[in-house]
């Protein structure tokens, strides 16, 4: 073995891809072609799940029959209704999620194929269920029933509808769609690559969005927007007076002592992240919305003090987590809700595995020992 | 992005492992610096288990202890124990055990830690239930009990005896525990892979296990054994007389049509793979052994007719498939039983990813549009 490794596959060219590009240098995030910038708050989260999955923006009638794949793909297939209450009572969240999209498939017509068109009918049911399954898990952990979809929300306010229990403003909704615009797709991020590593075998979607989740599911990935919120609660809690002083004074105490502040930096992004632009926004007119700008504030001085000490810029987890805060969503669901934006973008990257495959197998380097003789038991 | 993709990341070295090596110009594979060609028929599973998870060969007490902790973790947990019915009728074998892994964690009390100790324990009960859930599986499917291990036998022995409802014969079971050893590791395979962009987010050890069965389940991985099989059967139902010479024709008559034979070739491997010299000589035995030596003669003259034709050593997956069969195990549980081995292998990887971290998120190379302007809905 020649070559060294490159811990992490840092700067390593994993895979070609049509659909996101990231230029770092100067925080430009586009899906294919697009520059998030124009579709934030002009393009609805399906819109652009169809852009990703089937390659082009809808037309109107294109939508609407999309949105009748959606209002039918919303349907959770009986295994999964069968066992969701034991399940929300035995897993956490993305627990619970990882072996409920794992059941799903049982349920599915297309599941043993990667055909192309088998492939974009599970895309958008995958798409369709995700948010369900994040809302009943919520239901049936609380002893509720899951409440119906309302057939004039979108899926953003029909996710906001089904988790909280509550009809939401429309402007709640409407941010929460700009999110799960802002989520959708992202490159070779860990849990997306996770999937194409699993559809490389040839694997089935399931499989590849299952691989997803649980990768998902790590702190230093998904995990993140909700450590970002215990940081706040923690700061709310132990604040002796003013939370925004205390904010500061603790993250400031935190970097002295070498400690991690969830939600900064990115290995890609050399400047702002252009999603931490847009849920800063919404953070903050959520906050006035709500009449409480407590951790609107304590948000706004993490992030200059850490920019100050460390020179990082947010994240999208770090906003994500105040706006998600302000929604309404139980911070231990910020992942799930995440996942639920992510996986137009899983399914679109299966797709595109599947549509021109190779299987994805390195090297390592072996850095044990070699040539050892084994004794046997007896004689050891 | 300067660098050009390299596709499937053939040569790319993604991590550094003190697990296993291979020297694909001279055939070799070693764990932990052991040549398998000195484990295979001298250190059993459980042995070889505990060196790749452990670091070293067990001394008599510590195989005693490593022995304990796999009787207490082939006990299955509530929650399986309740659904694995309904999943054993409504999922196919590999798709249920994803779901059934994910079930698991469920139940252990270590399963919120990456902490060495914790995943040393999590990897010994993992390694433990696999083969219990296969043959749970396999008994659910038929409505039939499973059968309770024998404690005087291996793990081998005792998959045997729950999969088949029969004991063993003592050689039947030794040639299973060498098919676990030669399977048990192999660098940087793709669900191995899978296994460690998943634990390398620092998600736990059974998110990444469930992600590398999603990704063993694709026919390009495991799913290979399977399918040298069927291509066995399929001959002998079409053969007009001898089965022998039929397999010889019929490969000959499929590669000269451009079609791939299963199990043959291997990126890593420029000479035979030392795995299939000894599932080679198991094959022959266990022929012997049946009184039937058709499937064992069909293999050879399939490895024949390929080599001639196309250069091709056969691979882990072909033998293996005779081996299996002649064994008793139901063709669709080979890829599971395989699942059984490599347990060991991914469990000891998420540990040694897990000790020494870093995220694992490669970049890729946009092929797709830039610069595009988005036209509102109405407007389309």
């Amino acid at each position: 073995m020649a070559q060294q490794p490159s811990r992490g596959l840092a700067d390593v060219v994993a895979a070609a891809t049509a659909l996101s590009d990231i230029d770092g240098t100067i925080g430009r995030l586009s899906y294919r072609g697009y520059d998030i910038n124009q579709l934030a708050g002009a393009a609805t989260f399906e819109e652009v799940a169809y852009l990703l999955q089937r390659g082009a923006p809808p037309s109107s009638d294109e939508l609407a029959a999309y949105h009748a794949e959606i209002v039918t793909g919303r349907e959770l297939g009986a295994l999964v209704r069968t066992d969701l209450p034991l399940i929300a009572h035995n897993q956490e969240p993305m627990e619970a999620l990882r072996t409920l999209v794992s059941l799903a498939s049982a349920g599915d017509p297309d599941k043993d194929s990667n055909a192309p068109m088998a492939n974009l009918r599970k895309a958008a049911r995958l798409t369709a269920q995700q948010p369900v399954l994040v809302a009943a898990y919520e239901a049936a952990r609380n002893g509720r029933a899951l409440p119906d979809p309302d057939p004039q929300l979108s899926l953003a306010g029909n996710l906001l509808l089904q988790v909280t229990g509550r009809r939401p403003a429309d402007r709640a909704a409407e941010i929460l769609d700009t999110c799960l615009v802002l989520h959708a797709d992202h490159t070779m991020n860990a849990s997306t690559f996770a999937a194409r590593v699993c559809a490389a075998t040839l694997s089935d979607m399931h499989s590849a969005v299952v691989a997803a989740l649980g990768t998902l599911k790590g702190p230093l990935h998904g995990g993140a927007n909700e450590q970002v919120m215990r940081t706040l609660e923690e700061i709310v809690k132990n604040a002796q007076d003013d939370p925004v002083e205390a904010a500061g004074t603790e993250v400031a105490a935190r970097l002295s002592r070498g400690e991690k502040i969830m939600g900064f930096g990115h290995r890609v992004y050399k400047v702002e992240d252009p999603r931490a632009t847009h849920l800063r926004a919404m953070a903050a007119e959520l906050a006035e919305t709500a009449g409480d700008d407590s951790y609107y504030l304590m948000s706004r001085r993490i992030e200059k003090t850490v920019l100050r000490e460390k020179g990082l810029y947010p994240n999208v987890d770090f906003f994500a987590a105040t706006v998600y805060h302000y929604l309404g969503i139980p911070t231990d669901l910020f992942t799930p809700v995440f996942s639920v934006s992510r996986m137009a973008g899983w399914t679109a990257h299966v797709i595109e595995q599947h549509a021109d495959n190779r299987l994805i197998r390195p090297d390592s380097e072996y850095i044990g020992e070699a040539g050892l003789a084994w004794i046997p038991l007896a004689a050891r």
